[in-house]
């Protein structure tokens, strides 16, 4: 998978994925993809959750609490670290262990996400390594850090 | 919202949530819901992030990898701690800054889960708090425990 993909469609009907080992895996790699968020995933988002928070469905409430519109859910902005995982590090084999996220500043829709992740801590025996993930937005703003232990199967 | 309430159907049709301000938390406060994972929330999640991972997927894939059966992505079991802020903990004015989960047991499709979170480390002068999350099985086995940082709007 390249990292000037762009999930631009909901339903992904491309199946390539990456397929590392952990000795294929090195510290500094790196991979990324974008994604635009758009209503569609919100309202999904919502009906799996059952999260009728209005902070993300009414652009009124979020602006009387000085956002610009509505906020995307800072777990669907968090859900893109399993495809992350899933797909690119280390793909096929990946199991997400811990996952630690922090909300940097509000994501919203129609926002272009790079989702970037960089591996570190490699343990061989054991079979984890570490991703550092970075969310930036169209802006270059830094939207959503994080960290995942990850095992391989 | 009871804690008793079950949220088996994956649109919400009643907007009821809880409104705690930071003064009417205390520490110890619990809130907890049920939820089912079904096939539907499987195929949602997979179309929002684009995880097309076959351990997700596949019973054959999962079962070769020593699972009963293909498991439940680890973010979409992550998602329903955005329920727990957004609805129960505390409802309205819900600001998650920050999420840590760890995946501690596979969950699988038709399981039941009970999410709870308790309220810990209130700071009223910050408009900041911990909620510490447990997801339980229908088999009292603990398959997440979490910990989220909150902001009150």
């Amino acid at each position: 998978m390249g990292r000037d993909t762009v999930l631009r469609n909901s339903y992904i009907r491309d199946f390539r994925m990456n397929d590392y080992t952990i000795d294929q895996l090195y510290d500094g790699m790196t991979e990324s993809f974008k994604v635009v968020i758009t209503d569609k995933m919100m309202d999904s988002f919502r009906e799996i959750t059952g999260d009728i928070n209005p902070l993300h469905m009414s652009d009124d409430y979020a602006k009387e609490k000085n956002f610009d519109s509505k906020v995307v859910f800072g777990m669907l902005s968090s859900s893109f670290l399993s495809t992350l995982a899933g797909v690119y590090l280390p793909g096929k084999r990946s199991l997400i262990r811990e996952v630690d996220v922090k909300m940097k500043k509000p994501v919203y829709v129609g926002d272009e996400l790079t989702v970037s992740g960089q591996v570190c801590d490699i343990n061989a025996e054991l079979n984890i390594f570490y991703i550092k993930v970075t969310i930036i937005n169209q802006n270059g703003d830094k939207v959503l850090r994080g960290k995942m232990q990850m095992g391989i199967l």
